[in-house]
């Protein structure tokens, strides 16, 4: 089975098992839009995958701390897509949750969706509760103070950020925790994963950064340019275009050094490859400079 | 030390702990206001006075537990006084979180607190690691899908909604999981604690109908008539106003009577009639039938 397959699947038993019987049903079809939207489930297969490379020998687990590192980050989507944040109203192509249900939903998704990757856990601790605390520990890090993904948010209301120190928190923080879980479900200690995941998470934000000014709004499948709109700290801003893709390019030689000898590196190693296509396509890069030519002196060295 | 004291320092301790270092000084500047602003930390000293009923044999652990009840009731209060909701300037007589700091700050001071409370309780429960999943899934039951807090604030979003589950599960959620959670904390089963805990919540939302109806602004400290303005579902609307009342103290001597036999049973039910009484001040109703009475025939029986 494909790792996108295990994810999906993974997503589909967890939520129903963790939503319960006779919760409000437009809260429920409203974490549903959230989480069953084409997401690419990055976190999830990362914790997979480092899984596999550990042995995945305990499938039930890994699939119950992936399922919840996701839920974490769609809660996290829904409550930066509202008004008070990005005020998007779109997401992969689709109304974003405030957009189809309302404002009030939308906080209220996301709040029952944290909540929700925490039970998640619970209930997929069963035959392993010896490891359920470090999971839960790994989780609530990735996510709140001091350097998870709330507070990489919350950088965004300060006067002034480390610009590094703002996406390590913002989106690093749970591909750590991703790469992580998949060693702690497998009972085996989380520190060699860490880089990986480090690396992975400040490429996939400088990647962010990158599309949100050479895509357009119907490949990207959401509105373009809004860090400049928003004054956000960005890769692209501080380092230029050029300097931001070169950036992109060395995080991703990073990650796939930092991958710890194991049966499964070389797979692992073409994995991040493929992900630093997906996520910033030669192609795409090439026809940006083709039409934007004058303002950009100099070649760029796509390599990855 | 009294429960209230007790509660307090355990939130300083757990607070700071939690928070680590290095987080978005902002953020933690609008957790501080939202958590330490004089409430009544009801749901913390009911877990408390339940643990010293079950021996508190474990003083820490129950300490964590019902911090990590306050941190999430504050989160919601957070997020239920702002615009897409309550849309409330003040709370406790001081500007509410989006008031003094932005709607994206309250937003993800929300968000860090329901992540801090489980944090708090996993730091908590260093000595007693065999009692934590109990715990964080009876901690999580009370918030999360499908009848917790977040439940019962979306059943306001829903175009029909049954009075008694909307309030189980809005307030009584959280007040079933406090005095659980006292009971867990030392180690025994908390079955026979969940009546006192729902007969106590849902007096307390009916008392909240009914201060939102009688009471003025200033001694609430956050804006009256809020149910009509919002055309929430109301006991003080569904029963009228002397129902709710009589209604309140019928709930109250439920909550007394449920109490199980221990040797703290008599201070318990003690704690329970002096806890009615702030609740729903007699000389408050009095006063406002007095003021009000052509709309109101007969007499109420202030019992309680």
């Amino acid at each position: 089975m494909s790792l996108i397959t295990r994810a999906e699947q993974a997503l589909s038993t967890h939520f129903e098992q963790a939503a319960g019987v006779g919760g409000p049903p437009r809260l429920l079809a409203a974490m549903r839009h959230a989480v069953f939207s084409g997401g690419a489930r990055i976190r999830p297969q990362l914790c997979m995958a480092v899984a596999i490379a550990c042995g995945d020998e305990a499938p039930q687990l890994t699939n119950a701390a992936a399922v919840s590192l996701e839920l974490m980050h769609c809660a996290s989507l829904v409550h930066d897509d509202m008004p008070a944040f990005d005020n998007a109203d779109t997401r992969r192509g689709r109304p974003t949750v405030h957009k189809a249900f309302s404002e009030p939903l939308a906080l209220l998704t996301g709040d029952a969706l944290i909540v929700m990757a925490y039970r998640v856990m619970l209930q997929g601790a069963g035959p392993h509760p010896e490891r359920l605390a470090a999971l839960m520990d790994n989780l609530t890090l990735g996510v709140g103070l001091p350097h998870g993904i709330v507070a990489g948010q919350a950088w965004e209301c300060e006067t002034s950020a480390d610009l590094g120190q703002y996406q390590r928190a913002k989106t690093g923080a749970l591909f750590v925790s991703a790469t992580c879980a998949g060693a702690l479900s497998c009972g085996q200690r989380p520190e060699p994963w860490a880089p990986l995941g480090a690396y992975l998470g400040e490429a996939y934000q400088v990647a962010d950064d990158i599309r949100d000014v050479i895509a357009d709004a119907a490949s990207l499948g959401k509105p373009v340019g809004q860090d400049a709109l928003h004054a956000r700290p960005s890769s692209a801003q501080a380092l230029g275009l050029d300097g931001a893709i070169a950036h992109f390019d060395h995080l991703i030689d990073q990650a796939a050094s930092s991958i710890p000898a194991c049966s499964c590196r070389d797979m692992l190693r073409q994995l991040v490859q493929l992900e630093a296509e997906r996520l910033v396509p030669k192609a795409l890069c090439e026809g940006y400079f083709k039409t934007h030519a004058p303002a950009h002196a100099g070649g760029v060295g796509l390599t990855h």
